[in-house]
């Protein structure tokens, strides 16, 4: 436990220095256990296990860009993200691991208790047991505060859906020397750094953001006493039932069709300097890295990754209707997502990737949002995603407020929802996306700067 | 509107009459509009709409049998199923339809104010215009009271999913002939007799069951009030994030891998006698019907239908726990949905197909319900499954109360919940399967005998 933070990031500055990790950039034909199909040029470990680089093609989008084929990633099995919490002295803490991941910016980043893959669990590589993997799978002690399948990036995996669990223990729990216990309002300081919280933590920490604010003053004259308030509100511009039915109906037009082929066929994207790149330096790069680590599992290995060209904008814009704060949840077509469509923040984009298009197809609200000014921002900061799997994929997270006279009658792919209406929406999987799940963590661990 | 039940009966007969419809069973290869594909022997209609019956390849059931191949019913796109209600003297009255179709054992019943298939809104038939579709499609006056994505029958249908929804409105409505009023209590009075309420009806009402139940009375001495104490219970053996854990945790156990084949190659069934039939007989068999109709938006078509073989048994066991009524409810393996688990009722199966298997391998609770004293029964009624796709598809609809000393500890993929409790999960697609939705529809309407 850490009295200050001060301790905490000596601390985790002392795991940088003992948990070392050196990644190389490779050509994709030379990673180690990896290979290319024959039939289909699609990437494959030799064991048929971890995922596979296939390509996806996309008709009828309802996007920017009505069709296109890319790149993507197909790991239809599920692994557990879990987070351990614990009272002392009646404050909750939470269970992190200080853990190098190959794609992190910085290496070292904040994980979630257990963050472990089917192949992890099973142990198809050969490695280590999962430490605390114990207290997530049935029968288990503790009582469950979140439990649900969530997706994950449906831009670049295919269907990709991992377990979230918050379990609370009340025993003794013993702490390995990558972990630490972080209280819920160190936890709020935290979530403002840049690229520590990993985004598995935040997609978990979603499944608390109710709990988390319970903490909250609603009766403070504060953006946070706001986002108390509108995480007990009772009132809301819309019924539970109305937002349900918004979502169903955005659905229902939604026309995506998508089918997987194989990743030699994919136009649009050519092998160029041992990687795969988009024949206009757009959206992603596929590359291959090699690794070495001395605080994994497996400590040397070489896998293909995929590599973001710009960084992305993800941001609710938020208002106070009937004197509570709504955001703004967008009803996303979501090219890779099991369901097709889920609720995701009013902006989710590349900007980069739009230079090239018309003004007109330009994302909604982007320059709401780009535009703000300062006194407006309630939170920026810049995370990461994944870094098993993206390397050096940051975004930049935005909560802003309208300026007041912003239309509340909006366009049909978005709604108004209160934050307790999002607390009770991320209980169910295939309805907020990843980066609305991150923002949520951002909205309920929130603490003035 | 009709004061008293008899004067529905009157006015059903003479919708029969005047409604006629007439279905001969014709060769598969025979079907007008519908060949097979020349590559795949896939069913396909010439417009490349409706349906194809396709292949199915399954494994790792985690079911009494673990790997299967079958003929499966692809139609991906959503239909609307929708129920108009009405307010008249302070009652709420649905506005269904007398409907013939194909497959129902006795022609007409009683389907939603919509039952519209993509391709009769887009009118790829060259049929009629959908009548009353203008209060279930955006911009719409009224107010939705249920409008939720929801699954079909996972053995018969690959990922197949409609939209179902309730609306009420105040304004008049005109009532076209084969239309009528029915107030919530003759419902549920016309819901325990066979046959007569549809599939769609069914389901889109479990979307009402809360709403109807609220009018129960939960003081009252009676099974109907123990259903009421149950719908408006505080008090559960397991709360919300409890049950939804159990069903993550099932989605996490279930190893299911499954992906289309051509019809051609689906081994265990044959083409014989102009039907492809399984080879022992069992499940069901794809036949081919010629239909004659006047009231239909086509008045005459050909098409493939599936034939189940045997009567199937779906229902719950209920038990009073802690002076609440709670439901055994099934996380069940559905082969065909998209999400692979959902939440079943205790027992569904067609007890025929498992008579060539090993005791131990008969469905659970299956002996429990068929061998219920009658005092223990309090729902027994054969109700149709879809009549547009499914042949003569009948299941004995069953509510049995556990003989007291029955045990609260069940197997891992079973666990009770309230009828509180069921009438939230509904609101949520992908979590209650179709035949879980007609039972809780006729909890939710439920009237003694």
């Amino acid at each position: 436990m850490f009295t200050h933070l001060s301790e905490f990031h000596a601390w985790f500055a002392h795991r940088g220095e003992v948990q070392r990790q050196h990644v190389t950039r490779i050509p994709l034909d030379e990673l180690g256990g990896w290979a290319a199909d024959p039939r289909t040029g699609n990437l494959v470990h030799r064991t048929g296990g971890f995922f596979t680089v296939a390509g996806l093609d996309l008709t009828r989008s309802g996007r920017g860009v009505e069709a296109w084929q890319q790149p993507i990633l197909v790991q239809p099995e599920q692994g557990v993200l879990g987070i351990l919490v614990k009272d002392f002295d009646g404050v909750p803490h939470c269970l992190l691991q200080a853990k190098m991941e190959p794609g992190n910016v910085n290496g070292l980043q904040l994980s979630p208790t257990v963050q472990a893959t089917r192949s992890n669990i099973s142990k198809i590589h050969g490695g280590r047991d999962v430490p605390y993997l114990q207290y997530f799978t049935a029968p288990r002690k503790g009582l469950v505060l979140s439990d649900v399948l969530q997706s994950e990036q449906a831009s670049w995996f295919l269907a990709k859906r991992n377990r979230n669990i918050i379990v609370r223990v009340d025993e003794h729990v013993p702490v390995l020397d990558e972990f630490c216990w972080l209280s819920f309002p160190q936890i709020c300081a935290l979530l403002r750094l840049p690229n520590l919280m990993n985004m598995d933590t935040r997609t978990v920490l979603a499944g608390a953001a109710g709990i988390s604010l319970s903490g909250g003053d609603s009766t403070e004259d504060s953006f946070r006493g706001a986002l108390a308030r509108s995480r007990e509100a009772e009132v809301s511009l819309h019924s539970m039932v109305e937002v349900l039915s918004w979502f169903t109906e955005a659905k229902g037009r939604c026309t995506l069709t998508r089918h997987t082929i194989p990743l030699d066929k994919v136009s649009g994207w050519s092998r160029r300097d041992g990687a795969i790149k988009h024949d206009l330096d757009l959206h992603f790069s596929v590359i291959g890295v090699a690794v070495e680590s001395d605080s994994r599992e497996v400590t040397r290995w070489q896998q293909p990754m995929f590599e973001p060209r710009g960084q992305g904008v993800i941001a609710f814009l938020v208002k106070s209707i009937r004197g509570v704060l709504h955001l703004l949840v967008q009803a996303r077509i979501e090219t890779g997502a099991l369901d097709g469509v889920e609720m995701a923040p009013t902006v989710q984009c590349q900007p980069e990737n739009y230079k090239w298009l018309p003004e007109a197809r330009r994302p909604l609200f982007l320059d709401e949002v780009l535009g703000a000014s300062e006194d407006r921002i309630r939170f920026d900061s810049v995370h990461s995603e994944e870094g098993g799997r993206f390397y050096h994929a940051r975004n930049r997270y935005l909560m802003v407020e309208v300026e007041d006279g912003f239309d509340s009658d909006v366009p049909e792919d978005y709604t108004w929802v209160t934050l307790r209406q999002l607390t009770e929406l991320v209980r169910y999987g295939n309805h907020l996306n990843v980066e609305a799940r991150s923002l949520l963590t951002f909205f309920g661990f929130y603490e003035e700067e």
